[in-house]
């Protein structure tokens, strides 16, 4: 999956060849686990030594045992004094979710997931329920101190930009610095383009109130981000859903047809790994669904909000960037990546750019001051790549530590998504467990997940969980995963 | 118009008697620009020495001499050396403002204002223009240094909290500060009440998305607050305007004929120095008109932002505190006060909150966390009501400074409202100025003002201007102001 080779700090070793994990503790660690998998150390097997292990793999002992200490850290083997290392229990994990074909279903429908999706969001800034259901990084993972600091720094000497209004379209070093940003990534962004927002949340409402009319029928991907769907409700759209697959995202075929058959205002897709099944559209598919849509002239709606949590040695691409038409409207935030709770997000909203700001000056006239001001001058002081780099290792991570716990406490017959990049898993439930009851039995016990039925108009998900890697793996969560793979298995069991 | 008796803290003098002023120097002050403009003393004249004046009114010498100064300031009066004060012009006030007849009009209206009034929303947050048009306070205002140093201790003390989400309905504390306030208001809140927004804009646009469906009809106040129109007109809503008196505000009897006569899903209405004719609704008909409105179960939004502003020695009510049907939905924010870029405020929804919550939470999810702590800790230490008294008093100087050059400049025929609170001047311009025509000719010299077109659906208020107060007075303005009043006198000359 990634095949950039950035040397071990801690060890100075160079990469292991053949292997593309960025560490090479990392890849001793996917030797071993690729070995316990594979049957050829069972359960209870003393492993290699260290000085075996570092002689055969050419590596140093110290990287070895970087190696074993992550190992033990996710419970895959323990070490038992003066008798080295042990293997603890298989290191089982869980198959690659299926496509939902019950999921697909014909026609436009209206949206009413409201009910149940406000109850799932009333655990959003609640520290005392376990984080498996709302979407935001650990606030360990993010520079708080550093952010903090240049919050205190920005205010304190120039607190009249502070306190005054912000232009409409943003903070204008804000807009500037994404402007950067975007081009850097492939697009070809106006310097004045961008218009600043409170989150992404708020600039996909922004493009929807733009491109829609009540009434009006937008295509989405299914399953999609449950916040769309209840964003199409309040504006009383309707959805026509088309299948997102696990392996590859929307097929432009499937798009075409349904512009066929029904007369659609508006898209919304996710070009890069699809909140909650992590499916990331290839290039090659974006850029013929930008120009079936440019030949009709409907405007794309598209949330890039996880592109930047790649596990992908490169950034994949968007929709945005195929776009010669101005009819994409490019939807992102920080709020995944650096600081949530500041409500700083950003639209790359083409030819709607008046409507948008029109909407804007009438919804909130402007985004909070303080906060743009903060991430400006953090972005200024180029800052932002080095995190994200450390930001995606340690959600890797996560996720890596969470898949070998699922396949540790869930049911037989529970498969889950491999996701490369995004900060969520996708869980589907073997028969018979139903993720609306999941969700209730979990939340009694303070619990948060996010039940596959909000996913979707239809039923088609309606044995599926997506479950959030943002926090750092602890206690926990940990326990909150045992007893919710304890609870599936007692439902799969008829209680 | 005042009747508090604090003490002038700057000379210990005791209040002059039958005046209601808080600082003797401005009842001196009020007695010397009574004289002038009965004609007792004319232009050129000498006034009286400081000695004779103490002796007459009984005040110190040094109170007499801050009267002077003040005079000076405002240019109704010059030293000169070894001679005394002068009378350099007649300070002569412009008339009221009247009520536009044409203004009245029947039956509901699409609302088509938007183009000029984004033409007016551009120079929010541009410091090249000279501040008439735009209403924000002057940062000078507001405790800069106050609030940036509680903001750097917040997020360094918490930075936790401040890079998570807030709860949707807001930061708990800022929930409870808001809560204890409106109870100290005379309002019936409960402490959960309270939703924080992104500034009152916010406020209002949640409330009306709450309580009204694209094609409904409003019910507003003619003149009303430019923006309402604009969010009107991106809600898909119709407008049925009732008149805004300016001694009288709103009459309960107006709302009774247009309720019988359309179907009326919603009112918007402010309490009290309605922006931009600084009306005020008096209590008793606040409460005939909740009354009326409860037994037709229509929802009012009230906006509440001006009330702050009060000149007058108590606050005046609010619709909301004779609310018993949780019919109305209270808004205000801290941005005419406090911060405006900081874009915090508020709603009291009643009986819409869970409707509110839902339609935030698909709009932002929640307001920016660091500006909500700030300001909730700002509130804790009890540092509003000094700041409140000390803006409102700097307000109304500056108010009553601008009247004067209005008069000093403006053509003969010129009109103006006198204000008990809120920070705009609504002038009437003398037959043949057309607002719209006065508003770009200001523009192209870099001068914002709002022209009256675009508060009312209707024709009624060409002839009219709004003029910001909220800027200390200075060169600047003194300077618009005069190319305001040159313009005006050329296009009544027909040029």
């Amino acid at each position: 999956m990634r095949d950039d080779t950035t040397i071990d700090h801690q060890t100075g070793d160079a990469p292991l060849p053949g292997d593309g994990t960025p560490y090479r503790y990392q890849a001793v660690e996917r030797h071993v686990t690729a070995m316990v998998e594979a049957g050829a150390i069972g359960l209870g097997d003393r492993l290699p030594s260290l000085r075996t292990l570092s002689a055969n793999l050419g590596v140093s002992i110290s990287t070895v045992n970087q190696a074993y200490v992550e190992l033990e850290r996710k419970g895959v083997i323990e070490s038992r004094p003066r008798s080295g290392f042990f293997v603890r229990r298989p290191a089982v994990r869980l198959p690659r979710t299926e496509r939902a074909e019950s999921g697909r279903h014909d026609g436009p429908r209206p949206v009413t997931r409201s009910g149940l999706i406000q109850t799932v969001l009333e655990s959003v800034g609640r520290s005392d329920i376990v984080p498996l259901g709302v979407i935001a990084p650990g606030v360990e993972l993010l520079p708080r101190k550093e952010l903090s600091r240049i919050m205190a720094a920005v205010v304190r000497d120039d607190p009249a930009r502070a306190m005054g209004y912000a232009p409409i379209p943003g903070d204008p070093e804000l807009v500037r610095q994404i402007a950067f940003r975007s081009m850097e990534h492939g697009m070809a962004t106006a310097p004045d383009e961008p218009v600043v927002t409170a989150g992404c949340m708020e600039a996909l409402y922004l493009a929807l109130r733009s491109v829609c009319r009540a009434g009006d029928t937008v295509l989405i991907q299914s399953p999609t981000y449950y916040c769309f769907l209840q964003l199409l409700e309040t504006l009383g759209l309707r959805a026509v859903e088309i299948p997102s697959h696990p392996d590859g995202g929307v097929h432009p075929a499937d798009l075409d047809r349904a512009l066929c058959a029904y007369d659609i205002a508006a898209c919304v897709l996710a070009p890069n790994f699809n909140n909650p099944d992590a499916s990331l559209t290839p290039d090659a598919a974006k850029r013929e669904i930008v120009s079936i849509l440019a030949r009709r002239a409907i405007p794309l709606v598209e949330d890039d909000v996880s592109t930047d949590l790649h596990f992908t040695p490169t950034r994949p691409g968007t929709y945005k960037q195929f776009d010669r038409a101005g009819l994409v409207l490019l939807c992102s935030s920080f709020s995944k990546t650096l600081a949530p709770g500041y409500r700083v997000g950003w639209m790359l909203p083409g030819r709607f750019r008046q409507k948008v700001l029109e909407i804007k000056a009438t919804t909130n006239v402007s985004t909070s001051a303080p906060a743009q001001m903060a991430i400006a001058e953090y972005l200024r002081q180029g800052r932002m790549e080095r995190h994200l780099k450390r930001l995606r290792t340690a959600i890797e991570r996560q996720m890596d530590t969470m898949q070998l716990h699922l396949g540790r406490h869930f049911p037989p017959g529970t498969r889950v998504s491999h996701p490369a990049g995004g900060a969520v898993l996708w869980l589907q439930l073997p028969g018979g467990v139903d993720s609306v009851e999941l969700f209730f039995r979990a939340r009694a016990r303070s619990i948060g997940i996010a039940p596959g039925a909000i996913f979707s108009t239809g039923d088609g998900f309606a044995g599926y969980i997506r479950l959030s890697c943002g926090a750092p793996f602890s206690d926990t969560l940990h326990h909150g995963i045992r007893t919710l793979g304890q609870m599936a298995s007692a439902m799969l069991g008829g209680e």
